[in-house]
């Protein structure tokens, strides 16, 4: 079968209006170009009977497949049924599994299905339910045979995003998979790496970032952290596991300095407590300026044996006086700066009950980017280890507003990690 | 002229592909209902001629007013002005004017202007540039006329945020608001509230958010916060000043308990620090548990002399243990829980030179959420104020995983905007 297309609808007065930002279609679409096919266009359509249908009728015309999200509900603004089954000119009828299932998941919760939910079974003539593990909405599946006589192939999901993806990953890849590739099998794996912007990274990868390679590699960035999710297709899940093993070697080869972690969600932090985990060490960290959000990072990974705690300050007279350094002409001629610096991590490492400390000094303001840029701002990473020891390094740093303090954040984590590895070896 | 409906279009592959989520539309979609436009349909194309010669052809068949973002810069990938130019039959042809400004952007950077960016000075027949102040790429408005007679107008910006906003507000909004009320005027202004959930804060406002109204109350909601965004269209500014004056006092009548202040960007931390200004007096917050946004969010309003830090830990007891307070038997006994608490925020508030403390105890895990949810977990907020006087306040919080610690870091914040308030008084 020669290579496929599709098209993404979503459905929603939320998403028309502005009001909701759909993300949805971008994570559909990664999805969709894991599995070989070309996405050509997105639709969004308001809950409005003849703007569904018209999106229906021009998607099916032009993508061989087509995903839908949204207005699978019970109530009279969803109208993704009535729309496929006027596009397609199949009315819609009930199918009894899919009441007994929906009536099912009501008792489940000791209730009574309301009778608006009915809606919910009923499907265009020829199409197929898709099931919901989490919901009541079931999904369409149906195929309409195009005047040249080959097929677009509709599948409707919920718009809600768990529920959409749990259905899209059980239901919906392997439909396409066996229209795309009959009966092939597809295994993934995600690696995170930090230190480079994506030009680069794409550069460095080279030929191994082609579209038309198996496995397939994708970038996606997110606030400067670079994920590559490879796609193997083959024919056993042996296979892909042994084509996704070999990719991931050849890209160690080229980008490994750079590697610190597998899985969607793994992020430098989790390295770092992986890292205190191993030389059961704890760790807090002092934020002076414009933003805190190692803080925050660090508090999300819970109650850790290896997290101490964090420190949010303005400036670095504020620790001083935090520990009890008073600052005074005195001070400053009787000690140098640095000894007044270790003296200071020596309290915050007692109060803490600490052994590392790392110190971003600081986070710039962010209220004055030039054309949208922030221009590069000095700034220093410190580290104590356990047995006093104090490295630290400069670093200048911009770029979009949105991006420059986590830009920080996680290259303070990356100065870290090399000293935790450091002091291990 | 009767009521205008609009289509927007979105160019670009790192879009179509899912690599980048597009919130340029949204953004579009909120201001086009403000200028009392119905937007009907979005579309998404990557960098492919004839994609984008087919949204550009539909778009124009069923929508009054198209606005695009994306494809003017200068590389072969940029396509819309082609694709505009073949979906309305109307070759390029260069202008004069717009390529001087051109090369006077690059003139003003010391540069000379590259040969390929002539492309950008190239508009279909028949089309007005729209002047792009902040980049190279102008826009590119034009008019087709349809067979029926009627007009559908075309405003292609370019997809850098910063630049489509400018451009839209400063060229794009105006025409619009002449093709849909001739020479009328339009004003804005945006209320924040925070306290109740978006569903009752639509019944408390009850037919002030009617689309039809004048003037305009738009709703939207950012991790809990409520935006009201009022739009006054009249015939002069002043008329559209007195309109939102009446509208704002409407609003403060029906929900001015749950209202902290005016302004997009404006935040409850926000007003926390102004209310301190005024006291003359400093906050540290203490965050235990599984986050620490608010150390964050403070730190971001910068060097202001009434923030005196952040403390982030995982637990009470490690508070206890910060203070000096070690966690005995023994201590537990001869001194309340009350009481050690109090020597804390005693110590905590000499360390760091602050008046007020708020602390969270404390964000719950996310890593459990049930069918996507998290259940409502227990926290405590506690206000100390200048005096040593102790409040505090049990709540239970969940919802979705995204909005839970947000949604409790702001639920603080309104507990402390109490206290503020009552110690003011």
């Amino acid at each position: 079968m020669s290579h496929l297309n599709a098209e993404i609808i979503a459905i929603g007065d939320e998403m028309i209006s502005g009001a909701r930002i759909d993300t949805n279609t971008a994570w559909l679409s990664r999805r969709l170009a894991e599995l070989g096919v070309d996405v050509h266009y997105h639709s969004t359509v308001g809950d409005t009977l003849s703007h569904n249908t018209d999106a229906f009728r021009i998607a099916v015309r032009r993508a061989d497949i087509v995903v839908a999200t949204g207005g699978l509900g019970p109530t009279r603004d969803d109208l993704t049924r009535e729309a496929i089954a006027e596009a397609l000119g199949r009315p819609l009828q009930l199918d009894e599994a899919s009441l007994k299932h929906i009536e099912s998941m009501f008792s489940k919760r000791g209730r009574d299905m309301p009778e608006r939910n009915r809606c919910q079974a009923m499907f265009p003539i020829g199409a197929t339910p898709i099931v919901n593990p989490q919901g009541t909405a079931p999904g369409v599946e149906v195929a309409a045979t195009r005047a040249d006589g080959t097929e677009s192939h509709i599948f409707a999901l919920p718009g809600v995003p768990d529920e959409m993806k749990t259905m899209f990953d059980n239901s919906v890849a392997p439909a396409i998979l066996s229209l795309n590739h009959g009966g092939r099998h597809i295994r993934h794996s995600v690696m995170k790496f930090f230190g480079i912007g994506e030009s680069d990274m794409e550069e460095r990868l080279g030929d191994m970032i082609d579209r038309a390679r198996q496995p397939r590699v994708g970038i996606t960035v997110s606030s400067a952290t670079i994920s590559l999710r490879i796609s193997a297709m083959a024919d056993s899940v042996d296979e892909c596991e042994k084509m996704i093993a070999s990719t991931r070697q050849e890209i160690l080869e080229r980008v490994g300095d750079l590697y610190f972690g597998d899985g969607e969600g793994f992020e430098q932090h989790d390295a770092v407590e992986a890292m205190l985990r191993e030389q059961e060490r704890r760790l807090v960290v002092i934020e002076l300026g414009y933003a805190a959000p190692l803080g925050d990072w660090f508090a999300a990974l819970g109650d850790s044996p290896v997290l101490a705690g964090g420190l949010s300050l303005v400036g670095s007279d504020d620790l001083l006086r935090f520990a009890g350094q008073g600052v005074t002409a005195q001070s400053v001629e009787t000690s140098g700066a640095d000894n007044r610096q270790s003296e200071c991590f020596k309290v915050v490492r007692e109060r803490f009950n600490a052994d590392w400390i790392l110190m971003v000094d600081g986070y710039p303001d962010l209220n004055a980017p030039m054309n949208g840029v922030m221009p590069a701002a000095p700034v220093t990473f410190t580290v104590c280890d356990p047995q006093g020891n104090v490295s630290s390094t400069d670093s200048r740093l911009g770029g979009h507003p949105s991006i420059v303090h986590p830009r920080i954040a996680k290259s303070a984590l990356m100065f870290l990690r090399a000293q935790l590895k450091e002091f291990a070896a």
